[in-house]
């Protein structure tokens, strides 16, 4: 049985949003996990007290009294609050009392918590968030989303290792395709870090890599050297991709909205709609960390807790701990 | 009268489509400008049979025999093609016989040329390429849009600087607000650069700067720190979302066709796909040089085409050249 810790106190509702995520996992997914909510016990029993029948063999509460805010520094934060939620959650895997941590708190805590608790593999540089990009086909995993504004050429290179290990048991792409995001396909174009990095990665053993690709490529889920499921680039770049896309899916939206108003209720167009409202989707794996950890939006809705439920236990079902170990343990850093 | 240089041979369908713009532009807009049509004169004037009535006292025919292809190496294609559409068109400025260049050829060849030939003002480290961006309210302007792959916080501050006198002068805005782009919107957020640029730009006199902005708050028009009519940020990063802006319109306006078939005849509709389609936009001025120089989508349609020679004339109107000096001139650097 998969043990995935949920932060029961991270995200712009909790508890409500993260107990109702959990109560949907518990009813909606196959019962191949049991979900650990940590927090406040009074006030996650409170909060599940509105949801009728809950499978409570499924559920355990750990105490975790602290609770580190949004808006905090993320350093000082985890260091002066150790009984925190996140603290807590991630201490039950370090502890080997749990397989997984899902928190849609503070996004830098979680970072800094994972990198300083479960500490990162053997060979692995830095750990990066991948962010999948919902496209019109399947989705686009971009590495770094931004756990690393500032980024060497190897270290490049690390996160397209650890984006095709996470394609190739999440995402069931069997050879995933790499591409470098970057401003023309050819060798020449770049600035000194991806040029250096495009040249490294040819060389790359284990990397399928397609090539140079362009901002335009992502969405289309190919470049000029191919198709691509894994888009490596910085944290700062990716960062700004991933919040971009995110606004421009809410402005499509409202302009949508506005010029049909009487065609909303149609199931199509309910279902384009979910396509655009970025917070459906089920959080970002901090992936290189030695475990499992999914960073989910603050704004995120019950139904993406659920997702990122789902995604977690298939993290841990397809061993992407132990492969992306393997990994770097093979060669997946540059010697 | 404005003299405005276009570019025959630049584009995917060229001379076509850059013929149909010119004609498009003499017979809708103000006629406050004269076209000067550059290339090869005996293929323009064949284009031009096709379309009737044109008013040729206000077109200019000016020979051109070269041509540069939108493969080439852009410094190498310049030094050995001297005279091809974008050298030749480009040399009228310089020497005082036209106002405006346009064109939707090799955007490399186009800075190169621009800035060998044409000059920065003194005090701009790096000319820079603003690029409108289409939102649900006013377009924003982000600068850099691919012209500078690397820069220092010196040179963003120079963007900055670049972008308020063009949304002051062809955007209307009296007092731009000015955005930096970063992951987060508090000072210790982001990479190197970017914290010094922040810095800087909070101490530079002329530029209402906002503060921090993040990729969500471009299309908002607005960031934590307010509105927002610029946002600055190197050319990696701006070429990077503006290639993603333009496939994402792409992909939703793609959804929407097949979940709406019916509705696609109404007007508020096709308005809605006029917006999606980022070729329709009337091209990224390149600002800094000593002149006016716009810069098209290469599969710009006629409409487009159109839409930069309003542009051109309007930046030529408001002498947004001159005032780019004077910005510099006056402390435009940081000293």
């Amino acid at each position: 049985m998969i043990r995935i810790a949920l932060d029961a106190m991270g995200g712009d509702n909790a508890p409500r949003v993260e107990i109702e995520g959990a109560v949907q996992a518990l009813r909606e997914l196959p019962p191949t996990f049991r979900i650990q909510l940590v927090g406040r016990t009074a006030d996650i029993e409170a909060a599940l007290k509105s949801h009728g029948e809950v499978d409570r063999a499924r559920l355990d509460l750990v105490e975790a009294p602290e609770v580190v805010g949004m808006g905090e520094k993320p350093l000082a934060a985890i260091k002066s609050k150790p009984r925190s939620s996140i603290g807590i959650g991630l201490g039950l895997q370090k502890k080997g009392q749990s397989d997984a941590f899902i928190s849609a708190g503070n996004t830098g805590a979680v970072m800094a918590a994972a990198t300083l608790l479960l500490r990162v593999h053997e060979g692995v540089a830095r750990a990066a968030i991948g962010t999948p990009f919902p496209t019109a086909g399947q989705p686009v995993l971009v590495i770094d989303g931004g756990a690393n504004v500032d980024c060497d050429a190897r270290e490049l290179v690390g996160f397209a290792h650890l984006g095709s290990v996470y394609a190739r048991d999440v995402m069931g792409r069997a050879t995933p395709g790499v591409g470098l995001l970057n401003v023309g396909e050819e060798d020449e174009k770049g600035n000194a870090v991806v040029k250096e990095a495009h040249q490294l990665l040819k060389q790359t053993p284990g990397i399928r890599y397609v090539g140079n690709v362009e901002g335009r490529d992502i969405l289309a889920g190919r470049g000029k050297g191919g198709e691509i499921d894994v888009v490596v680039c910085d944290g700062f770049v990716g960062n700004a991709i991933l919040k971009f896309y995110e606004s421009a899916g809410r402005m499509f939206a409202g302009m949508l909205q506005q010029a049909l108003p009487d065609v909303l209720g149609r199931p199509e167009v309910k279902r384009l709609f979910k396509f655009l409202d970025y917070s459906e989707y089920g959080g970002a794996p901090l992936l290189g960390v030695k475990g499992v950890a999914i960073i989910c939006h603050g704004a995120s809705p019950a139904r993406a807790i659920m997702h990122a439920v789902r995604v977690a236990a298939q993290m841990v079902e397809s061993h992407l701990d132990q492969d992306i170990g393997a990994e770097f343990a093979e060669g997946g850093t540059v010697r």
